[in-house]
């Protein structure tokens, strides 16, 4: 193998490359820009060295030239009508070990879910040949569906989600991964036994990640206390230590998720008036913080979010099939710059797909403005698809590197194709007067994995 | 060809045969049967001749004996642990020619919606190559997923509506199906010119029917008259007429859809104080009624449609994709005995999947649940599976022939495969601890068409 052709193209992937045709993305959270005859050149590391507008496919090779490549043999993918870019989809809130029991359990509230559906399942991850095998059917599971950057929670067990990072590095997924903290109000069977092993673990499944992604290309540990219910104040206590020891970590949990976490929250930590309290206390919110469903959120809380830069991660499958039907005032957040993603909440939902989060987000917006007697106007599918996009990138502190196709961030893009065919037979036909704005709308509204032709990380094509 | 075997086997399609493995399906709103080792047999006639229960397989050859079958060469299919018979889905309420339009213009209000998105579309319907051509991608589309059972509008269109049943019957779907009758409130292009044209076209639209398809085997005609805004008082007569003189036609319509419908209907029919009073008098509420949405009906209503034993086609996805978030009273409906059942409302929703139509309805429920303070509970999955098999059928008052596996009916069935493959990837994975109800579960939460390997109509496989 030839050295320096290796380093120039690092991730062995056809890099550099090009691409010509619709692209889409979005600039802010109300602006879509829709892309007629765009070019994108894609460096051999990965990043957007060029992103051009109405470009006859006569001027591709003056572009190729310009960004300093050798036309007619530098690779151009051409993109036919029917088909466009768009950015990867960011998943700002998903429990990795629940794959193997998404839908089950739905209409259970939170702590009966928990106890009846979930630990026994998360549970299983102490065997490794198990977590091996879901992990990988997992983190292809959501590649498959354009999920290009994922949070991760894992289970209790600092080995089993090893061995998840492992996993998004091989497969080429951009992932933050959490062992989760919990060493209370879960059954011994499936609980870290003491606060210092919970914490030594954490300090360990660190080390590990840094270890194998050294440069953080794509995979980034994260701190995960499940949520205060299951963390005693050492657990919190030692996690906020880590984080305020290691400022560019990233920190996840769930957040004013339900009226019955909510009410035994406070039973718990009585010296606290509420949960951004709680947990501004133990230094767990900051602007790297991912705070998971946040349904209940009063003006106090939604100024310390805002303060202190929080991420909002929405769920709306997970917050309308639990026991309840909750909305979380998206349009509230928005309003105020507090930053907001969409979650998929596998395993919490049904769902594995951000295109039905997607959906549900409009859907629930639509419900939270009728709720509000339209003093929360719904979202538009343009807002929905920019939650999707840089609004989680934004959450996960990445929107300096990923969410749109802005010059210098690295390429982590779908290649959509809407033509049907024998496969893909269930999307909206596109018809012969649909202008892109359509098709895009077709997609979001009637498309699915099916219609993700090819998945890039980096510019990588990662689609397995 | 043998004339004595094509007589046996009136389709074709290797009947008679049995099946032996799990059966789902239910036998009322809230009791499914889930039978393990269950064994079906269905007759030439696409009739299902027995039902059995814990078969072991040393005594599958006994039954077929039974049946009058000669064991050992009598087809049986083996179900495998993973796979399940389930009842064909019926869709209560579909607009056929909004194919090509679902998930487009999401967001507006009813007239809205219907006059920049619908009407426009729904015009090209006048090309008959063009309906040809969309309406075989349609009918494949649902069955594909599914759909055994549709209750169609048309356009406007005779021509094309005529069409639509042809590949209905072509294609093995069984179907209701109803040239839309609109003379007013619509645009010149795309309306009946007179009330006089729109009731003789349906007529003939009636007699085309019943010629090919003399026996109703798979295709009956229906009165569809859009809803009261598109129509004048002498179309509504017409129908009305003509219902009077077919007791045994069914009729569909749009009822109590939305706020800005109801206000327009009473505008133009100053003489009834409600939808209900309005469509009974014009003869056009019977228990062969399907009216679609119900969302706003109040108690004297509910009385007329318990009275006049009409269903309500409940449609989850449009109702709340639409400008605003409606939930209808599905749990109220259940609790006075008014026949329920679901629709995919395709094109004014986004999904042509009662896949999705069950969760949708699912989540709606836990919305109602939490606006009646818990009055109107949440429905179960269970009610959801029923809403789309066995409801749909006592809606379209087919209940005495479909809708599940009861002996003597005509066997519309699912062959639902969830294991995992390169093709099925994205359904949540059986794990080996999993019960049928599980597995069920997990297909209703996580499955859609890729799981549905096979769509048996009267029998005959018609998978396309």
């Amino acid at each position: 193998m030839d050295l320096t052709t290796a380093e120039a193209t690092p991730q062995g992937s056809g890099l550099p490359l090009a691409f010509h045709g619709t692209i889409i993305h979005s600039l802010d959270v109300d602006e879509l820009e829709i892309i007629e005859d765009g070019m994108i050149v894609v460096g051999a590391d990965g990043k957007i060295e060029a992103l051009r507008k109405n470009v006859s496919k006569g001027e591709v090779n003056g572009i190729v030239s310009e960004a300093g490549y050798t036309p007619d043999v530098f690779p151009v993918k051409y993109l036919k009508r029917g088909e466009f870019l768009c950015p990867g989809f960011i998943d700002t809130h998903n429990h990795a070990p629940q794959w193997a029991q998404r839908g089950v359990g739905r209409g259970l509230v939170i702590m009966d879910w928990l106890n009846k559906t979930t630990f026994p399942h998360e549970a299983k991850f102490e065997d490794l040949e198990y977590a091996k095998r879901t992990y990988a059917s997992c983190v292809s599971g959501f590649l498959k569906q354009g999920i290009t950057t994922a949070s991760y929670y894992g289970s209790k067990h600092s080995q089993a989600s090893k061995i998840l990072a492992e996993i998004c590095l091989e497969k080429g997924q951009r992932a933050y991964v959490g062992k989760c903290n919990m060493n209370r109000n879960a059954p011994d069977w499936y609980r870290d036994l003491t606060a210092e092993a919970s914490i030594k673990e954490t300090r360990d499944f660190i080390a590990h990640l840094r270890k194998i992604d050294p440069e953080k290309s794509l995979v980034t540990p994260i701190l995960t206390p499940r949520f205060a219910i299951s963390c005693t104040h050492d657990v919190l206590a030692g996690l906020g230590k880590i984080a305020k020891e290691n400022p560019d970590l990233p920190i996840q949990t769930h957040f004013n998720e339900a009226e019955q976490e909510i009410e035994i929250t406070k039973e718990l930590f009585p010296e606290f008036k509420n949960e951004a309290d709680l947990y501004e206390h133990f230094n767990l919110l900051t602007e790297r913080s991912i705070l998971a469903h946040c349904i209940f959120v009063d003006e106090y809380e939604m100024g310390r979010l805002k303060e202190l830069k929080c991420g909002v991660s929405h769920c709306p499958i997970s917050n309308t099939t639990g026991g309840v039907f909750m909305v979380a005032p998206i349009r509230e957040y928005l309003r105020r710059g507090i930053k907001v993603g969409l979650g998929t909440d596998s395993g919490g939902g049904y769902s594995s797909s951000i295109i039905d989060a997607m959906r549900q987000a409009f859907i629930v917006s639509n419900a939270q403005q009728t709720l509000t007697k339209g003093k929360d106007p719904s979202l538009s599918l343009k807002e929905c698809f920019f939650l999707a996009t840089l609004g989680g990138a934004q959450v996960c502190c990445l929107d300096d590197k990923i969410g749109n196709f802005t010059v210098g961030k690295e390429f982590d893009a779908l290649e959509i194709h809407t033509e049907v065919t024998e496969q893909r037979s269930i999307i909206t036909p596109i018809e012969d007067e649909d202008s892109s704005e359509i098709i895009w709308e077709k997609f979001l509204m009637s498309g699915d994995d099916r219609n993700i032709a090819k998945v890039y990380v980096k510019g990588k094509s990662v689609k397995v």
